[in-house]
């Protein structure tokens, strides 16, 4: 019998990957000031908002039954400088251009805890994306579909966004927003075995 | 205006991929003999197969209206051999556990063709998949959950299989039965624009 496990996410593509794994869970969406502070590195910054996303569920919470809580905190980045959603058209388009034809880095911190006691753990994902070039046109056609407002780093891997990504080395499903083998092995580590769940 | 598009495969993944990068299309399934011949490479046999499923679709389709199709076939390649559906539980235990802790391949052929002339173009594309290591337990737990059964090499990176995969070199969308970057730049030579159909 597993324990009971939370998504403490909002993100439909997230919530996706986990029932791809067979795992049953329910949703809090934790508040959190998503500001990055000056000088943090895109490794500090993703750990502190999937720990900050778990002090959040935590409060939420207020720990009545035994619970496992997962966060997760997805970046794109860019020369190492985190890329966030876009503010305008030129700003993606910009994005893109900067993006066209060499590599970049998703990183994902996940942080899984238990809502009875303090325990938690923390461990960060990095998949490598290489584009391919991509023409002024295309990207401000690619705008024009939607895909890219709401998007970290200006595209969708999970939309029209794919027909940009010549490959990627890692993590295929971190690129989603949760890298699924090293969630689903320290999900064991709290009581959540996803071959016993399926 | 994009030309019309016909997907000549009955797999669900493929008709997601498309639905991904904006398409619409139609459905046919090519009803072909899938049989490997006597020293046929993984490349010849799946460009073999993509092919045949072109020329048994425009059979079956005898072209009335102009339309473009798009068929593929996509293999698991494992010390350069292919690497069919499981025949029994202790076949796919068996491959799986040749799997663990190594790498093997991912390897697509599709073809793209017009019904109202004979102009066709076949390409491969090829994805390196990286498998953690897996205890027989964990094979023979995985097997019960029911989705190796009628999965080229006894997997499905779509679902539950995720957890096993440490990582990948090469198109995602490829792993998944289609390599869109690669397809959807080959589609815009036959008159369909990913970005204008969005």
């Amino acid at each position: 019998m597993n324990e009971k496990l939370i998504l403490a996410s909002g993100s439909p593509r997230r919530a996706n990957l986990l029932r791809q794994i067979g795992l049953t869970f329910e949703v809090v969406r934790p508040d959190i000031d998503e500001r990055v502070l000056p000088a943090e590195t895109p490794e500090t910054y993703a750990t502190r908002m999937s720990e900050s996303k778990m002090l959040r569920s935590r409060e939420l919470l207020e720990a009545t039954t035994a619970s496992v809580i997962l966060c997760a905190d997805t970046i794109v980045v860019l020369d190492g400088e985190i890329v966030g959603k876009p503010e305008s058209r030129s700003d993606a388009v910009q994005v893109l251009q900067r993006m066209s034809n060499r590599k970049h880095q998703v990183l994902t911190s996940v942080t899984i805890g238990e809502t009875t006691t303090t325990r938690q753990r923390s461990f960060l994902v990095d998949t490598v994306v290489t584009f391919r070039q991509m023409s002024v046109d295309e990207c401000e056609a690619y705008w024009e579909t939607g895909e890219p407002a709401d998007k970290s780093g200006s595209y969708g891997i999970q939309g029209l966004g794919s027909i940009f990504v010549a490959g990627i080395e890692g993590s295929p499903s971190n690129v989603a927003g949760l890298p699924l083998m090293e969630t689903a092995a320290e999900l064991k580590f709290f009581g959540i075995d996803c071959l016993a769940a399926y």
